[in-house]
């Protein structure tokens, strides 16, 4: 056994530009939420917290579904906690995959014991309807799984058209949101969505730790009608729902302190009001587009149409190391960005605009520090070129 | 589709003193921690605050188990990382159950697959090597689960001689020490125990959201050579072992300001000694003892030798109202004690002295607020009588 340290340091995390994939700047005032005092997870106080917390989600997620809420874990679990509850063993899955997190959700679905048939196209592309059409025919699913907003990726995907030809084929259509929301429309409602489910952490401006989840009437009476429990006690949304409803049944204690800056992050959007927040997202994006242009740098999306805003996945200029020039951006600028994730390690940076990370300021720092570093690494590029066209872009919608 | 509101109301939690089962008083070290700046779940700085984590973890523990860390959930889901990772469909499990938490246990184990064989005892009783000697030879279980705390009666398990029995009978033994971490000693490896799972929210006087959890290298072996994958992929140890070991193979994004409260949580704890902590644990639980005693009120567990020390589960006098006197507790004094659960509904109450929260000052506090609502509610009690038995046994303790 060792023996007890003297002296433990104390806790001095560093000062991050976060523009990486996740987690994403935190608003001030949310991290002043987070450390409000504590109180009970049946308090008086924290209860109606909790009803004005599922309403926000609803009014967020574009829905009346009563079971709005959000999963006690992060974005992953906010994925099984869809999956399991929807699948019994030997249930039939597809789930269209075309990057790390359509992958991980016909993992989770196997584990649930669904029989998963997997719809591949290449990492930077996006479904089609015609992509799912003879597959629906054959593997007559229970449940279709896509990923809206494919973070490793950068990826856009339409969810109303597949939502049409799933729900033909007599389907639940469970969608990825994770980085979408709040940087982008998410209607479940209108698109008819099943199960969704998303992070804090993303463009929420809130540390990750919740996932907010949404599942339709339909659904549930799916989840009421199972043979079988559902395999996570943690995640079950019947037990939940006695929780996060009117009975109040106690299931878990709650993350009280997390629940408060989701909260916080929550008014923030509705502050600033769900379309202007949308165009914000939209705008820094185009802004970041020609700046990166100007010095040479490409989209991994080649179809612009089908770019996510929030999630720019971008080509490491030939010449140029990866992990040293992220390196010297997080050493001498404070910024991080995102490494590629399996086949786009070492080939693709990925640079998050989310929530209150999504700023001009926050373009305008990056770019001048990645210009220079690019210059240094010897490309030839012009000072201030991607600072100029950025800049451009904001002049032209008066910002 | 509802209207957006056009005013959100301000998060203005009640400051509340938390003696009840969980969450309890937060240190506001911790808070302050909580609200640090977000930093990347990849960022060096980051990295290397999970090292010194799980170091002061497995000096918690006290263990030299390689896979020790917490998962980015609450307590529960501790419980069920350690069942779901050991468990396959078949296995055969035995829980011992004498109260909520050995229940979920086995319903938890029933949903991983488990044949589960059930061992009862009445509430507020523990068990003996006796009451599994027969079980052990007839079910011959993988692995049997034990609560240590039972948040639900207040009872202490003694688990050494437990663990001796189980590990002659070849089965592994998985136990709940979410209340009892931080409180009173817990020695994974001098106990032999092989997989343990505690939460933030208890003693370590840190807000609900993530769950300490170690198991030992037999433990891991187990997993290693299941021949199914865990049907969790949130809650999958040899995944999480590739980010939490040194690999930093990235899986889910991890809650970063929790780990700096429950950084934060461990440092108090060390600094103050973990020998000291027990002991102010152990005084105050006695002070409330003998308060409690001076108004005639009686524990839940008969034997002292059987009571935990931050978990006081009490009998509601006769002729007092549950509901009405807790909430009268909470609106004229600020103080949050638990309800009964189960079988204990409406009998019992729970009075928790965790961490941050077992102080004199609570404990005095509890006893003149309890006592005066007591003699309100007609009982014939001596004003002050419960106070001064309790300051009684800190002068006789020289505090």
């Amino acid at each position: 056994m060792r023996t007890l340290k003297s002296t433990l340091p104390e806790l001095n995390p560093p000062l991050r530009t976060l523009m990486g994939p996740g987690p994403s700047a935190i608003h001030p005032r949310v991290l002043e939420a987070l450390a409000k005092p504590t109180v009970g997870h049946l308090d008086p106080s924290y209860l109606e917290l909790m009803d004005r917390t599922q309403d926000l989600l609803r009014q967020l997620f574009r829905t009346d579904n009563a079971m709005t809420m959000a999963i006690s874990a992060t974005g992953s679990a906010g994925m099984e906690t869809c999956v399991v509850n929807l699948i019994e063993p030997g249930d039939p899955m597809v789930v269209c995959v075309n990057g790390v997190f359509g992958g991980r959700m016909a993992d989770v679905a196997e584990r649930a014991g669904a029989e998963v048939t997997r719809i591949e196209k290449p990492w930077g592309e996006v479904f089609e309807p015609g992509d799912l059409e003879s597959v629906l025919a054959t593997a007559k699913p229970k449940v279709v799984g896509i990923v809206m907003a494919e973070t490793s990726t950068g990826a856009a995907q339409a969810i109303e058209p597949i939502s049409q030809l799933v729900h033909d084929a007599g389907a639940l259509l469970v969608v990825d949101a994770v980085t979408s929301l709040g940087g982008m429309p998410v209607e479940v409602d209108a698109w008819n969505i099943d199960a969704i489910y998303s992070g804090t952490q993303k463009c929420l401006s809130c540390p990750p730790g919740l996932s907010p989840v949404s599942l339709s009437q339909r659904a549930m009476e799916v989840v009421l009608n199972r043979k079988t429990k559902v395999q996570s006690w943690y995640l079950d949304t019947t037990m939940l729902a006695n929780y996060w409803g009117s009975d109040r049944v106690y299931h878990h204690t709650a993350p009280i302190n997390m629940t408060y800056a989701l909260y916080e992050s929550l008014r923030l959007i509705f502050e600033e009001g769900l379309e202007s927040c949308f165009e914000r997202h939209r705008l820094n994006h185009l802004a970041l587009r020609d700046g990166l242009a100007a010095i040479g740098i490409e989209f991994a999306v080649r179809e612009e149409a089908h770019r996510l805003p929030m999630l720019n996945a971008v080509k490491i200029p030939t010449g140029v190391e990866d992990a040293p020039l992220r390196r010297a951006l997080l050493d001498r600028f404070g910024i991080e960005i995102g490494s590629g994730l399996g086949p786009f390690a070492g080939q693709v940076w990925r640079i998050g605009l989310m929530g209150h990370a999504s700023r001009s300021s926050n373009v305008l720092l990056l770019l001048s520090a990645l210009e220079q570093l690019l210059i240094e690494a010897g490309l030839a590029i012009e000072a201030g070129s991607s600072v100029a066209a950025a800049n451009a872009v904001y002049v032209a919608h008066g910002k």
